[in-house]
């Protein structure tokens, strides 16, 4: 193998969505470029997640309308869901959306800007890929996501373990299918294989449910979520192992039921972990602190002091699309400029997760929130107008003020289009609206939106009344 | 009869929406008041008005998901609608929301502040219900709502004829519905018939499709309107002749097709009139200007000099719940310190249809932008990307700013989830936000909202470019 070398200013290790930001931000600043990826291209969101997962999502909520129809007055008989039918959409519509960061990546590739090959950090300044490619560089930007974490106890099941990166090439719905993890992953997916008709069991540890923190909306969530799901957001693994076809499990369930049961299928949605570690960073002199996390600058994105910035759902941040475009824009111009690099304005914060109902945390959500220094205000959509019209009219939202302004910081919602209500809410934070401001906006009607003024309102007689939130050390520290 | 007299601070003719709404702030402000209503009550919005028609619309809805299901992979056999389940659920949910506001009618009732009767203005300070009684005020409120109108033509009609006032008493749907009106009312309803599956032809004049002004998109929603809809915005009568059962009409379609057709019912949507013009004004020296106008203050809602505040639909300012009920509050207030009044500060304009796709007005539109002054940028949903993904593909953004500012100034819009995307750039236009701000915004992926970035990005580009539109005086001017 002849070894070839390239020397340009900025590499980038990762051609997802960071990676494509990056390489069009140091181009546009002036910068010779190369991308190494050893694919498959077209973006973890396009690929493997928000996208696909959405486009189940959208055949589960086809199913749940159908069968749920008779609310209205309308009737539907044998609603049948096909599986084949189901998964042919939401692979031809995802190939669509690949397909167009295809036409970037086999651009960039004709450009000379694309290595496929997998990167090892060799030495200062110096990239080696497996294809037997040197790359020499100024800087480096690494973009290279995340990988799916499997936990010992799950380990050898290979033959009915799906992660994320495989639920969507099935060809048939599974009959049945073990959740594990209740992140925003294992909970949009298992709701939605439910509704499409698959016997689904999802499990969870410590209680959480998606991005919630904020205990009273978690508490309501359970409760919600458990109505319809087989969902143990507190379960205790006693055993898993291999059948010819799936797996048995046993376990004691959230009611402290102990339960053994078989599933075709398990998807592991127990978290996903950078791929950080496995770069060859060592050989430049960075190492992961006893904890295992980087030295990674939030507001520069540069790794120590190194012409290394570190861009996308790798850096451990915001594992969002949105965030690691962001990332790439700021990575890719920083790298362009090192060693005068400059922090970037972030967004206000944005997660949602698509469950029905729909998770949103705007800010940094209830656990971001200083002790006895919040106000919280809050709407129940049990029995809120246009919810109720639709019988969407499930869910609660809290919203959060500074305690001595007024001033809007976040708000974790669980409840009807809160995807819409999370933009209105994030881009009030961002603005440092207050709440009497944002009282004063229009509310048409009847709207969801008017839930969310109710919250307003009843933040603003909380913060007349200054009742701050997260008090507990005080009221019951120690001594008390 | 004998004569009772009553003497308060201000009487409110009118106990809807603005009539309500101006009582609590008259009392607010230490006034003694009274109302007078001849009923029904429960406000126009939950009787006759925004409630039932979106508990219609969400039965349509219903019926529209499991006749399109099977895009998705789900299969639904013998869609059936039950028109008198989808009714009584309309009826039922109605009651209840109709329930909250006669609560407060029958409390103000208890408290002898409202009369049930028809009150005339008799003369200064004096009105006379209708049941005996007079009323001396120190200043009036009137809210007495609008009425709809029938034009000649279908007068003489009213065996088979409908208004928003009693179509939703209806215990069966009926076989054939003829809609005259493409305003609001006649779409949202009209399309709502049609999905429920009656036979249902919707008739407008001038082109005009709901609350739409820009041309570019009143092009695009006939298109897509008129692909479901035997919808004819530019139609001409011929004639409408009453049958033993329903009526025959003949007309001209939009297409010039000479058409001779049978309904057994007409929903009258042809716009609805103020009741300013019979209560009795001319006997306090107020009278309409040629054109039947009144001169109403829209900061202090003062009517020409007089102690008298025209609060909600009757003012013909802006026909909205929401509007009416701040109405209230300014009218209210005003009389209770007459003279002492103030102009109050309004919210940013907004108006919503429900039909699907949704339309929304944020500002004063298209028809309110000065000619040359204003730039637009718009997006198609035709391959937004969550649009695409459940399917909800179609319709068209056009947003405005001001050309030399870049500030946002309105929106029109025709589309998926726009009473959602309406509420987002009536509060970004409020807060006087200019289109580099709203870019700076967080866009969560995968969302419809990415397409109002899409649409304000090319507001950015065209800002830049200096594009103008509304130009065309100059373009095309005498003389040209």
């Amino acid at each position: 193998m002849t070894t070839k070398r390239i020397d340009v200013d900025v590499a980038i290790i990762g051609a997802g969505t960071a990676g494509l930001t990056a390489r069009r931000a140091a181009k546009k600043a002036g910068a010779s470029v190369v991308m190494i990826d050893p694919g498959p291209f077209g973006t973890t969101c396009a690929r493997v997640g928000c996208m696909p997962s959405k486009l189940l999502i959208a055949a589960a909520d086809a199913a749940h309308h159908a069968h749920t129809a008779s609310t209205f007055g309308v009737h539907a008989e044998n609603v049948s869901v096909n599986g084949a039918e189901v998964l042919a959409r939401v692979q031809s519509e995802r190939d669509r959306f690949v397909g167009f960061v295809v036409e970037t990546t086999d651009e960039a590739q004709e450009m000379g800007e694309l290595i496929v090959g997998r990167a090892h950090v060799a030495g200062d300044g110096l990239l080696t890929i497996d294809n037997g490619t040197e790359v020499g560089y100024n800087s480096l930007v690494i973009a290279t996501g995340t990988i799916p974490f499997v936990p010992p106890p799950f380990r050898g099941l290979e033959h009915a373990t799906l992660t994320n990166e495989g639920i969507f090439e099935l060809e048939a719905l599974p009959d049945s299918l073990l959740v594990v993890g209740l992140g925003v992953i294992g909970l949009e997916l298992g709701q939605a294989f439910h509704r499409l008709g698959v016997r689904t069991t999802l499990l969870g540890v410590g209680g959480k449910i998606g991005p919630l923190a904020d205990p009273d909306l978690l508490a309501h969530a359970r409760e919600v979520f458990s109505a319809e799901l087989d969902l143990h957001p507190s379960y205790e693994l006693q055993s898993i192992e291999p059948l010819d076809r799936g797996v048995r499990v046993n376990f004691v369930d959230s009611t402290g039921r102990s339960r053994s049961e078989d599933f075709e299928r398990v998807l592991m949605a127990a978290g996903r972990r950078s791929s950080l570690p496995k770069l060859g960073l060592d050989n430049i002199g960075i190492n992961a602190d006893e904890l295992g996390g980087y030295d990674i600058d939030p507001d520069t994105l540069q790794l120590g002091a190194a012409p290394v910035f570190v861009a996308g759902d790798v850096n451990g941040l915001h594992p969002l699309l949105h965030e690691a475009a962001d990332d790439g824009r700021i990575a890719g111009g920083n790298a362009a400029v090192f060693p005068d690099i400059r922090a970037a304005a972030r967004r206000t914060p944005l997660a949602v997760a698509f469950s029905d109902p729909q998770i949103g945390i705007v800010g940094n959500g209830y656990a971001a929130l200083d002790d006895c220094e919040a106000v919280a205000g809050e709407v129940d959509y049990g029995n809120q107008g246009r919810a109720r019209v639709q019988a969407i009219n499930k869910g609660k939202v809290r919203i959060y003020a500074e305690r001595h302004t007024g001033r809007l910081i976040g708000a974790e919602l669980f409840g009807p289009r809160v995807e819409h209500l999370s933009h209105l809410l994030a881009w009030a934070v961002q603005q440092g609206m207050t709440v009497e401001t944002a009282l004063s906006m229009p509310f048409y009607h009847p709207v969801v939106e008017e839930g969310v003024r109710t919250a307003l309102r009843d933040l603003a007689a909380n913060l007349k009344r200054d009742e701050a939130i997260k008090c507990a050390v005080e009221e019951f520290g120690p001594g008390t």
